[in-house]
This record gives C-alpha cells, structure tokens and sequence, in this order.
C-alpha cells in the first residue's frame, strides 16, 4: 500500500500528523509530545516530506527507535517518489547554501594547514550558519568558553635543559587502552550537521592515528552505524547522556556494550540546557538573510511567544535531572561491566566525591563553556586537585576538556596529572573543513606539537612531564589572538 | 474668570511669573526660590504655556504639593485653549524626536529578545537622548559604573554536579515579603522621559510577575498613581530621599505609609549630585543637533556661565546633607512602624553601624556607579563582609545593586549573602523599549536565567546557594564585551 | 650708532656672531660655547634677525643675564626697523601656523568645558606642534607617564555615609601659606609656547581662586615679571633646577628670594634629560609638513649627524649633576631662609634621607614621566611610605605630582597623607586653550570634584581624609579612556 | 675540462644529481641524503644554476666542508657562463623584489632614527619577505615571544637622587673581555638573508663601538671571513649548535679556536626546530602574491605532502639530541680551554646544575621565544635566581636574552644580576636595514639610553646598579604598543 502524497497530505495537524522521510511514511501523531524538540517543529511539516530538516540531527535509527512498527506505515507511491525528487531538486538554494558550495571551492591546499586554528579558519568559512552556530555557540557571553583556553596562557613551562630526548615517545593509555597521544575524541555531536558523512569522519581518520573516539548519545550517526565504520582494533567510548527514565536508559547502555563500545563517560554536566545564545537567534539570523527583510514589533502589546532554546536544548530535554552520588553510581556499576567515567566534575570536592564512590576516572569538564556560565575552567581545577589532593590520581585516572587547541596545551595538562585531554570543537571543524583527511591531519599537528614541546622540556615519555614543570604566573599574560 | 493667553503673558518675570501647565494657569514667583532646579529653567517660561518641559519630568501632583491653593489661578480661556493645542500640533518635530520615531518603527519581535544586553540595545536605539543621557550617565569617567559590573567577572561558580534539580525553586523573601525570585526594582527615577505611562509600566509588570517595586522620591509619577496601578497582592517599597526638613520629610513618609508602601529604604549615598557628564552635555548635544550650527568662543574674556548639573543634580538639592546615626535612624524609627533599610552602604564599617543601630537591613550600593567615582564595587563589599561579619547575616538583611544583568550575577550574590538584589537601568530600558510587556519580558529571562543556573550547579532552592560555591579568581578574567 | 642690516649680516660666523632681537643687536661671539642649546642654532641665524625663535622660548632678561653689557651694541637703524617689521608682516604663515588659527576659532565656549579632559582636548586642537610635543611628550614609551596616571585606578573609595558635610571646606595650607584646595601649579616651564601671555596667566588666575604657583628655573617669562603679575596676598614657591655653578646657583636663589617667592623646590630628578621623543621628532615633522616632502637617506655611509635632544635637553644643560645629601642641602640651607622642598623623590629610602637631612618637605615625583622610564608611579611610593614609614608625615610636608586629572586624584592622594598634589601640563593646558580665563576655569572644575568627593565620601574638612578610606586593589581595574 | 650546460642538465635526478653554484660544477648526489634542509629543494635545481637560492643561506666554504674534493667538478665553460650572467641579467623581478627596491630608496635619513623601534619600522619596510618571515618568527602564537619583553614592563625601577653621576661609566666586562656597554651581540643567523654582506655589518659595527659579537653556528658567513673582517682587538664568541657526531662537533670547535674566537656558547635551547609559523608560511605567500592565484583543494582525498619546518629547521637538523650534564660538559671541557657558557638555561634548578657543573657563564634565554611556546621569560627566570640562589651570581657569571629594546631594559637586568645581556633581532634589523652605519647606529641608541637611564637612577657604574633599585610590581602595567 504505497501512499499517495494527496492521502498523507491530510494528516497535516495535530489529531492525525504524518510525515514523509526518504520516502517513508511515519504516523507521529502519539509522537508529538514525546519529541524532545517540540511538537511545533514537526507540526510545522505534518502532511509533508521532512527529509531535508529531519535528516541532518537525527540518527537513521531514530525513527525505530521511537515508533511502534505499526505507526512506520510504508514507502509513497512512484508518482510520489519522483514527485519528491523533481522538487528537491528544483529547491531554490538559499543564500547560506550558495555561500558555503562557494567556500568550499576556496579552501587552502591541506598540506598549507599546520595548525588547528587554520582549520579553525576554514571550518568557518564552509560550514552552514546553523552548523557553526551550534559548533560554536557557549554560555551567555562566552566568558567561561574563553577562559577555558585563557586559563592555559597562566601556565608557563620549566623546561629543563641536557636531556635525552632523541628518542620521544608521546603514547600512553587511557582506562587501559593504548592511544598514540594523551588525546581523545570528546564527545562532540550533531556531526552531519558540517559534513554528509558526519561523526564517521572521525571514527575513520582516528582509526588510522590510534585515538580513542568517545560517541556521543547525541551523535547523528546511530551507534552503530560508528562502530561499524570503527577497524577491528579501535576504541570507542560512549558518553552517556542518562534518560530519566532507568529503563530506556538500560536500553541505552545495554546496545553501545553489545556494540562493543568500551567505557561509559556518564554526563552530569548538562542535565539542563545552557543558554547558548548563538545557537537560539541562528533560525533568525537565516530567516532574514534569505528574506531580506525583518518582521518589527507592531505594538507593545504583541504576544510574546515561546523563544527557541536552540538545537542544543531539545537534545537533553528528557536526561536525568536527579542523578546523585548515592543512588545513580550504584545503579551504573550494577547494570554494565564496562569503566566508568563521570564527566563534567567542576570542583575539588565533587572530585573527591567522585574518587570515593570508586569510579574509574573523572573528566573534569565544564562541557566547553556551553553550559554554566562562569563555571571554573577544567586547568585551574586541575591545578587545585593536583595541589590539594594528589593521592586522587593513584586512585583513578583524570582527564580534562575545554579550550585546548595547542600541543603545548596538551603538555600543560599532562604536567598537571591529566592522564589525557579531550577536544570537541576541533574535531567536529576539522571533519566539517576536510572530512576524514581533516581529522587525521589536526591528529598529525598535535602530534608534531605535543612532540615538540616534550623535546625541548627535556622528556622523552609522558611520564617525564611532571608538576614542577610547570608554573603558574601571577600576571595576566598575552593570550592567543581570539581570546 | 478664565485666563487669557494675553493676560497671562503680562507675567513673564521674576516680579510676577506665571507658567500655563495643561491649561492651567499657575502664578510660581514664590516658587521661584524654592524650584528644586532653579528659577532660571522657569523664568524661560514666564508668561507662557510649559506644558512639553514640565510634564516628563514632574508627578501630576507635583503643582499641589508645592503651591497654595490661591497660586492655582484656574483654567485659560477657549481662545487660548485652542490655540495651544493648534501650536501644539504644529510644532515641528525636532531631529531627535524624528530619530525616536522611526527607530520605534524599527523595534525587534519581543520573541528575539532573549537577554537584558538585547532589551538595553533596542533601548538605546528607541530613547530620547535626552532620557538615554539621565539613564545611562554615571560619575566622571564611569569607571564605578563599569567595576559594578566587572566584579562579577572576578567570581567564578564551583559547581556541584550529582544533585537533585528537577524541581528548582528560585522564591524567597525580601523583609519578610513574598518574591518569585532574589530580585527587586531598585528606585529608577524618571521613566516618564523614557515612556509615557511611566513608572506604572513597571509596577504593572511587576504585579503578574511577582516582583517588588521600589519606588523612587523622585518617580515621575505620584507615589498614590503608582499605588493606584498596583494589585492587592502587590508589594511596593520607598526610596526616601529624605528632605532637609524634618517636617517636610515626615510628610512624605505620612503619604507612603497610608499609601500602603510596606518599606522605607533611606537613600544615604546621594545627598549631592554626582558629576555625570552626559547628563549635563545632554542639552548642548540636542542644541547644536538642532540647529547645525556650534557656537564658539568668541574670546577668552568670554563670561563663564555656570554650567549645569544635569537632571539628576536637581532632583537632590534639597535633600539632608547632615544625616547622623545618632540622629537621623532613631528619628525615623520614632516617625514610622515600617521597616527601616538603608541603602547606599559602602564599606563593611558602616554595615556593621547599621546593624549596630538596629535597621532591619542595608542595600549595599554606589547608586550605580553615578555618585562617588571610584566607590567600591557592591559584590566586593558584600565579599568582605560576608568573610569578615559573617555574624552580620543573621541580624538584618543584605541587598546589592549595581553591574547585575545577568541570572549568574544574581546567583553570585545570593552565594555570598545577599538575601536579594536590584536591579535599575534594565527596568527603565525595558519599559522605555516595550512598556509593560518589556518589564515581563525582562523578569521572565532573569527568571530562565537563575533557574537555569541554580540547576547546573546543583541548588534546588535559594538556601542551597552558599559561600563555598564561588570562588574570587586572582587573575583579570574576560568582562561582558561592552565592558 | 644704531646698525644697519648689512653691517650686521657681515657677523654671521664663529669668528664674530651678531644676532638681532626686537630691534637690538647683541654680539654673542664669546656667548656661543655657553648657549645652553648649544652653538648651531645661534650660527643658524648670525647676523641676522633671531626674535621669532628667541622669544617664544626665553625670558625677556636672558640675555642681560648672560651677556656683558658692552655686548649689548644698540638698537638697529631706522630703515633695517622698517625692513624687518615689512619682512614679519610678508612673512607666509606656515601650515601649522594656519591649523592653529583656525582651531582657535572653533573652541568651545568655556560654559560647555566641565572636566580636565575637555581643556586637553581643546588644548590639543590649538596648540601649535611644538609646544603639544614639549607639553604632552614624556620618556621613551610614555610607560611611567600612563603608569602615574593609571596608579590612581588601584586606589578604590571606601566611603563613609551618615556623617553631617553640609558645610565642606576643602582648603589647606602648604608651608603654612594658605590655599583654597590641596593643589598646587607644579613648575611648568615655557608657558609662551603655548600662549603669548605665558606664565602671567596662571599667576592671575591663581590669584583670584588662592592657589599656589611654583615656578620653574625655565620659566619664559622672568621670575621678575611673573612676581610683578602676582596679587600683594599671593604665595609664589620656586622650583630651582640648581646649576653646577654654587655662585650663579646662589644669584639665582638670591634673586627670587628678593622678588618674594616664599620656597624654594629643589628640583632632583632632571639633573640629564629624560629621552622624550615626541619633543625630539616635533622639528622633523614640521619641516616635512611645511616642505611636502621628505629627504630620504641616500646611502648607508651618510653622516649620522647628532640627533638633538628636543626642546627639553637644552634648558637643564648646566644642572648640577654631583648633588649629595651630605653637601647640597647644607648649602642650600647655608644660603636661605626660605623653606626647602625636595622636588624628585622616587622611593621611600629617599623620602627618609630627606626627612633625616631635615628639609621641609618633599616632593613625591617622577617628572611627570618625562625623565626616567619606569620610575616607580608616585601614588604607588606615597603609599608605601605611609604604610612603612608613617613618622614621616608628622615631621615634613609629603606632596606628589604626576598623572592627576580629577578631584578624585587629589582626594585619594590626601587620604594616603599628601598635603597637597602639583599639577604641570593641565595648567599648560588651560591657559594655551583659554589664558587667564582657562586657568580659572581650570581651578573651579577641580574645586567642585573635590567637594563633591569629599562629601560623598563623609568628609566636611581635609582632616577628615584618613587612610582607611581607601584600599588598594588587587585586580586590574578600567582606566580613563585614553590610558 | 669546463662543463657545458648541457652537459651538467643530464645529471637532473637522484641518481646523478649535478648543481652549478657561481659557475662552479659540483657533484651532490652523495650529499643528497645528508643535506640538512632535504633533498627535495636540491633535486628542484638538479642538473641547473643553483646559485641565487643557494647564497644568501650558506657560508662560502659550506660546499667544501661538506663535499669531498672529487665531487667538485670544476667550472662551466665560457658559453655556459655567458648565458648564466645573461639569465640572471634578464630575470624578471618579484613582486616582493621590486617592494624591496623601493622601499630601500625611502629609508629616512639616519639621523632621524632615534630608537631601536625605529630601527626595526624600517627593517620591516626594506626587508624581503623571507628574511623578515626567519628574523620575526616566533612559536605558536608569540607568546613567549611577547612575554619575554612584556616581562620588562612588570620591573619598575626605584631610583636614588642627590648621588654624583656626572661621570658615568657604562662599561663593564664578559668573562674578562672589556666591552663598551653591558650588551652583546646574540648569535642571530643568516645576515645575509637581510643585507649582501651578511655578518660582517655586525662585526664592522662592533669593533668601532667596542661591542662583543657572539657568532652563531649557522652564520651566512664562514667563520673565517668574520674573523677576518674584525679588527685585532676585537673579541668574538662562538655559538655551537653541537652535531650530533662528535667527530664532526669537535673540528667545528677547533676551528674558531684556531680563528681567536674567545669563548663557546653551547647552545641546549634548540635541538629540535621550533614551531615557527610566520616562517613556515613565508614560501606560500610569496607564491601566492607572484602567482596572483592561489591553489584551492580540489577534494578532500588531496595527498597531504609534508608541510615543510620553515628556514630555521634546516638548521638544527643534525643537532646532537641527546646532551646530558654527565656527558657533554666534560667531553666539551676536554677538547678546548676555551670559556664554555651554555646558552638556553630555562629555570633556576637547571642554573644550578650548570654552577655545579663548573661551567664560566650561563645565558638564560629562551632563544627568543623561537622555540618552546610558554617557555619563562628569561628576565623572571633571572628574578628568581637572583632572589633564590644570590650565591650563584658569584661562582660563574650570569647572562640574558630575549625582548630587550631599551636601554631600560639592560639596566633592569644588570641590577638583577645579569653581567651583560644579549640582543638578536635587533641587530639583524640594523645591518639589513643600513648595513654597518645601522649597527653602530643600535650601539648609540643603547649607550645613551643607559646612560641616561645610569644618571637618572644615581649611578655612576654598572656596580652601583643593585637588585634594590627595581621592584617587580604587582598589577598588568601599560607595555610597548607593539606588545
């Protein structure tokens, strides 16, 4: 029983709401108000194909996983298919369209890219308005995304001189698992919003430096669509965005094991929305771009309707909001075998906390200043746990994320008792800018820096890298060109 | 016996002057002395209709309270009441206000107004530079006035993560007065140069929100307007500049109390007028924009005219300059039952003397940066105290104001003490750009704001924000981008 | 015998040198080995008319103080008088010359003028390029210039409220000698640069407000002249740039102690000039303007010839350079009853030897900047010695100079124990922009910042300005707009 | 048997590589493998005249040193060498040439440089872009770069008056060697990249101006021809990049000891190439601006060629990677009695172990901040030595470099201890930008300048500049505009 776009197109509100994707229809109608975006957006193409909105943030395995079998109710009919595809390929461009097909034609040669702020530069340059306003976007005016990277410029190096160091090893081990550099993928997600083929790009190019991927639970690929693309001897971790409900949370955890992810990285650092104002006013920003005109207020009295939380928001709108120390722990060890890491530790005591409810290791986080404004950024927290409990890291390994885009940041962190930094936005710009290739090179810039840097301290291992190698100015230094 | 305009032109000097105001006619020679603002501004308009000068700035019942009875000399004439309101209508409009009107035309959706910058921005675009110069003004270089603000940069949240937050209740209390979040109006003045309906935008927009209003001596309104627009429910306080004569001071006082007004906040940080410069170059601004031309010094033995001090000087001129605490506390006790604030505590001395003389509470204030240039910024005095007189808590109320525009900033404060805190720029700009709807729209994203970061740190009540939460950084952190 | 032109232009070499000023011919032959400025610039106009570059820079009875009367030759004949009053009259105005005069016609009027910065401003459009080098300029990066002035931005209010200041006086005495505020005019030498008058202005506008004038050794105008344009009840102090030779040092003493100037401020820091650039380029500059073009090296073997050392090096020349402790005050003492001040202190070990050398005071200064870079800012040295040193105070009058540009400045450094704070470039300023009027206007600006401070801050007389009113802070705080 | 061009063009691949460099014919297939900057650029220029991008980067006897003398192969014949002069006459210039040409023709005149900041605006102006991209280029981000002048403005002098400096003399010595001011000339490599001849302008320079010239390993010059272009008494050092072969290492030293060079610096700070951006990009941009196109990347599968190290990586390419205090010191004392220094000590503990390992001197430095991003600033790596080890100041003699450009800077770091400091750059922009005249030209600049800065701060010898005269301050002081 193939659909006619005329019989879907009467299920077009909210007592019977239809739509089409890559050619399939759904009855959403029980669906609306599970959506995690709103009912709104999906109104918005009730009765109508959604493939071209719905595509870019969602998992193929979204739908399944959401619906009841009956409700996937089959493909369109031939006249509709063709239908379809005459009018997407009839579609108009819009004007952000034009300008990233141009900007891709004017990207730099590869091999003239030698640091991740080139990468930076050209991500920019192509990426969709809406992809880099998610990418980008941090808490109300960016000042804890800023000092996240400005907390790196306080911490000046010791190097010592008359070392060996011919010979420099920059490998180590995270959780046990053996990586080329104290690196890892951190969770980024909403891939395919900067690139069609997503976060693949960078299971792919990690695959071939040996860096460990942590996959988002808001990845746009399924889970495991990733692992399948991962080679037989990678890592994967999973970052775990707890749902409320244990249930589907179990559901969760119980298909990245099977699919042979290795750790968990439990999220508690983004249990609500933060107010990422970029992100918000973007669907504005392109709304009056391409109509050249704005809508003013017509009257004080105007109804103020709902303003969006972006496309971050509608991602967590389900997470567990009443996660505690005594109860969720626990309930995590009991249900999987696999390490466990909290991510998005904010302070010494919570680190401590952390420490004695026997977990495998911390990520101290402040999920790259996108969520609490004017959270303490990860270095300086490090730097006081290292200081003021150094036994927690006999006990269980410590990583840090947020603002590093430099080998000698990776360094830095390393002196300090990191076990490994991971790094969001630099991946997702480099598989948006280059795809595969850009993730595999920013992996050969930071190699070559991190080695470096190693070589002129006088260390041949990462084991050399110790906390007097480092020191914590008491002036305000110069800080990188865009902080 | 209605007056005629020739009549009523006969009086046009310091010998006999009478002003027309709303058709009234008003014999103010002995006024002259006593205007607050000096008798030349009036002397302008001897003789004449000063209806557009007066009416922005006065309550309606400004005329009563300082002229007898005899010195209402009644209505004009016909004649002269229609040729009024002809010059009226024809008079042409000024470049500034030609500006106001297009840029109203030219206002956002409220819906895209997501943050206190946004509403000050529209408001700046949207205000008379006149009442942008009074708001926006501050003391000398402004440097109170951006401190206010930056010191909210210095204090960083340490977060705590694990805690239950689903429910987040931001409520509390203000002297013992219920309020749907740690914030209150803080006596703006004037909002009548910025909208015309006045300070009743906001006590309306304060009413379906739940918030409390401080109420200024010097509101453009009466204070019994004001009340009238409230709701039974409604909580409003007093900002008393207290008069230099104690007669005149307790009438006021009388007038509040019956009025309902459920607190006195004696205003203590503004008895002369601060040096704000762009209030004072204002009126030369708006002279030379009109006319296109300037006019120069024709010599350097030109005579050196006293230059003004702006809208704000004028307000205060009357205002007690000899306030002890020997004296002036326990006569305010012994006039009044209601709770008695000061506001305008500057060092942790004086708090500690207001404590010591039994007040019921103190706002920590530098009036927003427009009085003593260099004045210590409000969040860092409420550091010192809450480190050094932690006892002080306990025995009376702590408010700040100054710098807040954001939900952190009422989070920090509420961290170290502050029982609430106020707010009074953003509330004359967003009843400037929207009116009443602007109020709500300015407390519903505060309200988003400090729910959302009760949230990510962890506090599911008022109670749970403590001391330990935030920490004073040591080095210069990234400020709010204007500042 | 009254000369004709040719008869002088045959004296235009080393052998015999004849220069004219105003009409008279002077023989300055032996004269040219001891011009301070050095032989060139005379050699440059030998035997010819000198008075247009002579005069904007010396006092009227420089050269009967340095020339024997038989090298005073007598007036000029009739016809060379004519010539040379035609030559002036046809002279073409240079581009400078021109700029200025039309910036003069569009000052505002002094009514509009309400700040420190307002004079500067207007300052900097009509003063001609060589004397705003000669006033503005300051040593090699202006470092120690903007650290004078940006150290009084670490120094926050910590202000009394509830105390009577209804009556405020903010006058004081220096060395007994009173003033109507704690200032003082701080040697500011070569007033005729910036206006025709030169100093007479800011003797008379002193006059009426009862300030005290210090008056440089490189006065442009004769100490002579300057007392006679004093009022009978004025106080004049003498700032003494003491020359290497005690006799001519002593005439110089013995002539102002004559004249009635009531101290002498020994001037210790500027004993060699400071490296002032923007002074020492101001002659290319003008050149190039005046030619529209500029001369370009032609080879890398072209002389270097020696570069001057701006209009600065030359008046301090012949200073003392072997000044002791142990020497020069005792002589100096031996020599005057006037009281003596140590002007150029710039540590506390100093402000102690002086204060054990027994003088009556010192000056806290570093030249304004314009001597020696990265001397310690004033403000900065007089806190530390009332902190480490608080003797001091009770035995000599402490005063400092350098970067004070409002009435806040003043009141902060009379907080930290200074009697009083000098200022140089803004009286420069005001009486080049306005003359005498400037002046005034000037004192009454700082006037009304002072009482404004003082009340604000609870004080009702100097007295009551005490340390704990005001608290150096730990944090980089905003500065003036143009530090 | 002279070579025809024909015959020399068959020898164009790895198997059989020929080069003709100043009509000479060598053989470099051997030498392929071992020339430190790769064999790619050699085998571009295979088989033809290599001579224009050979010269400005080696010393005159590089071929020989490196070649056996059975690879020289002779001359080209007479036909060969007509065409050769004739292709070089006709080449048509860059872009970036003919900048230069004209650049070089509106140089000011010598006498209006008045600073080394002016000294380097001209060098920028005349500078081809390759030779300012080396001289300019720093790691990363210039931050160590930055800092290590920045470093200067934290240290503020506290200077003495009333002490006899009319005789004041800057000289001093360098482990025994007089020298005329308390500065050297810090081994900066390839002069001739800036000026054709190369070194030598800074040899001339110095030998008038009795200043010592350190002389770095990869000079453009062999150390021969600078030996021979000093005068007699002139004192030259040794800067040695140390091979990694010993063998080779040892004949370097026994060479410019043979050349009455005086001392060896072992340079530890660079045995890996730092990561020089400016550098590294240089040959990018200058294609770029020939070409007027750029090459965009035509697909993301683009091969990713091996970005290239810049200049500078060339250099060190063999460098012994594996020095240690045990092993090095000792085999450096046993092969020549000349003083040793070791130049790059980058922190107190490593100063000590250079002190117990008997060494004369030690340079911190930071080799400008061209190789570890973040490394300490060398003035603050003195501060601490000097306040935490005084004792070491007395067992060997204690140097820095980096960031110095006033002559308040040496007299910083003479009072901090430091027995003279090093310049670089400065000296590079000099000579390139008015060959020897610019050197002697620096010279002056910085002797008056401390002789100023001396006299101002009541010293009359480098002796009387003790560690009491400057104070580390504790807020971010104003820094050079540049910085």
């Amino acid at each position: 029983m193939p659909w006619s776009l005329q019989e879907v197109s009467k299920h077009n509100n909210v007592q019977s709401c239809w739509v089409i994707i890559k050619n399939q229809v759904y009855d959403v109608t029980e669906f609306l108000q599970e959506h995690p975006g709103g009912s709104a957006i999906i109104l918005k193409y009730a009765g109508r194909d959604a493939t071209s909105v719905y595509e870019p943030i969602h998992p193929s395995d979204a739908l399944d996983k959401n619906l009841s079998p009956s409700q996937h109710l089959g493909p369109v009919d031939a006249d509709a298919s063709r239908y379809l595809a005459q009018e997407e390929s009839l579609k108009r461009k819009t004007k952000d369209e034009i300008r990233v097909e141009q900007a891709m034609k004017k990207r730099p040669l590869l091999n003239r890219i030698i640091s991740l702020a080139d990468i930076e530069e050209v991500a920019k340059q192509v990426l969709p308005h809406k992809a880099m306003s998610y990418y980008s976007s941090a808490a109300d005016d960016k000042i804890s995304f800023k000092e996240n990277a400005r907390a790196f410029s306080r911490f000046f190096f010791k190097a010592r001189v008359m070392r060996p160091v011919s010979r420099c090893d920059p490998s180590t081990t995270i959780l046990g698992f053996k990586t080329a550099l104290p690196i890892f993928v951190c969770g980024a997600a909403l891939a395919k919003l900067g690139h069609p083929l997503g976060e693949i790009n960078i299971t792919r190019g990690c695959a071939s430096s040996q860096i460990i991927q942590m996959v988002s639970s808001n990845a746009s690929l399924s889970y495991a669509e990733i692992a399948a693309a991962s080679s037989p001897s990678q890592t994967l971790f999973f970052q775990l965005y707890k749902h409320k409900d244990d249930a589907i949370a179990l559901k969760r955890i119980q298909e990245v094991e099977q699919l042979g992810y290795k750790a968990i990285f439990l999220t508690v650092d983004a249990i609500v929305p933060g107010n990422r104002e970029t992100d918000i006013k973007s669907p504005w920003f392109l709304d009056d771009q391409e109509n050249g005109t704005k809508v003013y207020n017509d009257g004080e009295g105007a109804a103020d309707t709902n303003s969006g939380l972006g496309t971050a928001g509608a991602l967590i709108v389900n997470d567990d909001r009443d996660m505690t120390w005594e109860k969720t722990i626990p309930w995590l060890r009991s249900v999987t075998k696999l390490p466990i890491v909290i991510k998005g530790i904010q302070r010494v005591e919570d680190a401590v906390l952390a420490c004695e409810a026997g977990v495998d290791g911390i990520l101290i986080s402040n999920h790259g200043g996108r969520q609490l404004e004017f959270s303490f950024p990860p270095l300086e927290t490090l730097y006081r746990l290292r200081t003021q409990h150094p036994e927690v890291f006999n006990k269980m390994e410590v990583y840090i994320d947020g603002g590093i885009r430099r080998g000698t940041d990776v360094v830095k962190a390393a002196c300090l008792g990191a076990k490994a930094v991971g790094l969001g936005r630099p991946f997702l710009y480099a598989q948006s800018a280059y795809g595969e290739t850009g993730v595999r090179k920013l992996i050969s810039i930071l190699e070559r820096e991190i080695v470096t840097a190693m070589q002129l301290m006088g260390a041949a291992k990462i084991a050399d890298l110790t906390p007097d190698m480092v020191e914590r100015v008491d002036w305000n230094p110069a800080t990188r060109a865009k902080l």
